[in-house]
């Protein structure tokens, strides 16, 4: 493996009646490109932690991002090493006297022996961030935002092909793509972007926008928030929580971002649009 | 809470100079629908086991489902009480002296301390079903399959609003829905199908269609062969690791399953069409 997609003998089959009087069906033994899936263990200190189904590429970057997005990880400072021991096992390192941080939050709700019960749902499941992206000025034009989704697709032509992945894209506040990261798994794409930008050195990501292609969930609006992004934009829809935890946070959550239009659910006083005053909220 | 789907204010925005020469944007506030978000805990005997953010609905299928295709519990016949102690807490009931079967394999790989280094993936993740799905003599017209997701968007008008909801829909070799779910995540849409199935008594589910509304993952797929279900179909892309399963296990994978046309990954002498013989594999 390895490849982030694979050719397949596939039988493609037009169905009886739909293409003309008579009725005949046609089908078709052909190759299609599928999305590469594949298991990856994370390990610390060779003790197992967990498996994610992904496609493979930039693994070292979804450890580290996984493991800060998800609240585990300070900081790189408490990691020796992260090595791929397998082509499917990321083995972490930690220094002499460092441990992760608290347990998997989404794994497990390790609050009171009550659990999630009588809490509140975003303060029971949420990671702490270190980052205040509420503080953040950024400002963005619409018309920037609705030319982002067309960049993001241009970069993953090569994957278009398969139909099967989720795209992460990084943009500057002047729409400029810092990285691309694709995997079957949308968390996954984005982690590849976290662990990119954590290992280079660019967290908090103050002034970026973060473009994901398909719908922003409450983890995916967490992983956001955790890496210091202002604007999470999503061309699909958001979730309710995804929103709640925007209004909470201070993050800028665009939904529907397709064509010249949005939907901004939070955080709208950073999309500045042609009509003075209408977009602050 | 309670509801799949919420209302909110959003600013819907459309960016300068897409509308006309004039350049002008428009930005009207206006009510939005959100398809709900929020996490259930499911809980063994009072001990936290996971946390999954779902829509709210169907829980105790949910919880039961779950644990079902993760294969940590083989039977209800091992299981006191499923009921919600809370809105977002399944507790789990065992009968005295019955416990788990296994540690859920899609979070820790627990063989032995070399994890999944030199194993084939997917013996090492896979868990194994005790419904032999390959010896399901199903045979499906395509033209059949084909009528089968207009079905399905039909029974789910109510959320269309959101464009936020995954559904999973069983049906019948006579394209009957037997039962539909629909959930922000999309295995959560098929663990309340496998839960609905696996407390109404219906388990295998010989004879039956799944469809599900975006990609197949090696996890749904997974799920499908535990639910003994011979015929997984997709309105979008397939994984590699979904097809392989299914050349594994007698899965019939069908994707990009839209208008009058599919793409057969696995197991196609089950998908019947006009043109003699050329469907058989």
């Amino acid at each position: 493996m390895g490849g982030k997609t694979t050719r397949r003998r596939v039988l493609r089959i037009t169905a009886d009646g739909a293409d003309g009087a008579d009725g005949a069906a046609r089908a078709e033994d052909r190759a299609d490109l599928l999305a590469v899936e594949e298991p990856l263990e994370i390990r610390i200190d060779g003790a197992p932690l967990t498996v994610t189904m992904r496609t493979p590429g930039d693994d070292i970057d979804l450890a580290a991002g996984f493991l800060f997005t998800e609240g585990l990880l300070g900081s790189l400072s408490d990691v020796r090493e992260i090595r791929m021991c397998d082509e499917n096992v990321a083995a972490v390192s930690m220094r002499d006297g460092a441990s992760l941080a608290v347990q998997p939050s989404r794994q497990f709700v390790t609050t009171s022996a009550c659990g999630v019960c009588g809490k509140d749902s975003i303060d029971a499941i949420r990671v702490r961030s270190r980052f205040d992206v509420a503080a953040d000025p950024l400002r963005v034009p619409a018309a920037l935002l609705a030319a982002l989704p067309d960049r993001l697709r241009a970069a993953q032509r090569v994957f278009a092909s398969t139909g099967g992945l989720h795209a992460a894209g990084l943009f500057t506040a002047d729409g400029e793509l810092l990285v691309l990261r694709e995997d079957v798994g949308r968390h996954n794409a984005v982690d590849k972007v976290a662990g990119w930008a954590l290992r280079s050195g660019r967290l908090p990501l103050s002034g970026c926008v973060l473009l994901v292609s398909g719908r922003a969930s409450f983890e995916l609006a967490q992983k956001a928030v955790m890496m210091g992004v202002p604007v999470l934009a999503a061309v699909s829809a958001p979730s309710s929580l995804a929103a709640s935890l925007a209004d909470e946070t201070g993050l800028t959550l665009v939904g529907f971002l397709r064509g010249a239009s949005m939907n901004v659910y939070s955080g709208s006083e950073r999309v500045v649009s042609a009509v003075a005053g209408v977009a602050a909220s």
